[in-house]
């Protein structure tokens, strides 16, 4: 029987998991295809609430989209690696979260709606299409991977910021 | 009622989801959780078969390399932004498909491993350890996005190399 590689989580691995959500510009969201039930992937921009947690603001016409009205179970894998060296020594988390949408002209969602086009100017271009809407990712958990035989397993409240 | 954002596939999009396929180093795999049903996503290296289709070489150890033995039903996204611009302008593909283990010491595995370390020297490090496999990915589908309002459904047939 091999020995579990997950390391139990420390204050180095919480802090470069919050490194990494709160630097990601985009991340890879695994979703379900509602017509397959097969597991699907698609790149979408991240930004952060003001509580660390990864916002971004989507389109109904893309597949995912429809995918998390339909099923809000989702994982996001953010930390990029540079174009040099080998990709898989480069950090990187995966949050297993749900996706909540935000209602349009709600306290909550223009509050966002502000931080998030302060942070990703370009999106002002679309931001305020009718069929553009902001979600939230609420992670329940996450998987840590520093690089080879660097593996943890974080909570919640491992990646929530402190203030 | 929106008209499909989704173009037929023509020759420029046939060459640059071979493109986006051939020169990836890595991608976002998304697989099933079998603990959970949800869906999730990591990184993984990526090289190619002769045939032009995603391989790759993973550890008995990953989460998603016993995700993929109960479920092959997986999905890959490749196409890389660079540290600067839009990340959303630079062009990815999301090939929806089945996850087949080559069976060690057979013809079709010694083959794919000659190839995959010449392709990716630094995987002769753990290329031979007992826990680590090749696993080739066979696509069904895939969703090209060249940029906004660029969107492409293709086939098998239009991802296959000609020759």
């Amino acid at each position: 029987m091999t020995p579990s590689p997950i390391r139990p989580a420390d204050e180095a691995a919480r802090a470069l998991a919050r490194r990494l959500i709160d630097t990601a510009r985009f991340g890879a969201l695994a979703v379900t295809d509602p017509e397959t039930g097969a597991p699907t992937v698609s790149r979408i921009a991240i930004a952060t609430d003001t509580a660390g947690r990864p916002v971004t603001l989507i389109s109904d016409l893309s597949a995912h989209t429809d995918a998390l009205g339909r099923n809000p179970r989702c994982a996001l894998l953010l930390g990029e690696p540079g174009p040099k060296g080998d990709p898989l020594t480069h950090p990187r988390i995966t949050l297993d979260c749900r996706a909540r949408f935000l209602s349009r002209g709600s306290a909550e969602e223009t509050a966002l709606r502000a931080r998030y086009l302060a942070a990703r100017p370009k999106a002002k271009l679309y931001a305020g299409f009718g069929d553009f809407s902001f979600v939230l990712f609420e992670p329940a958990s996450a998987r840590l991977n520093g690089g080879f035989g660097k593996a943890y397993r974080l909570t919640a409240a491992d990646l929530a910021h402190k203030d």
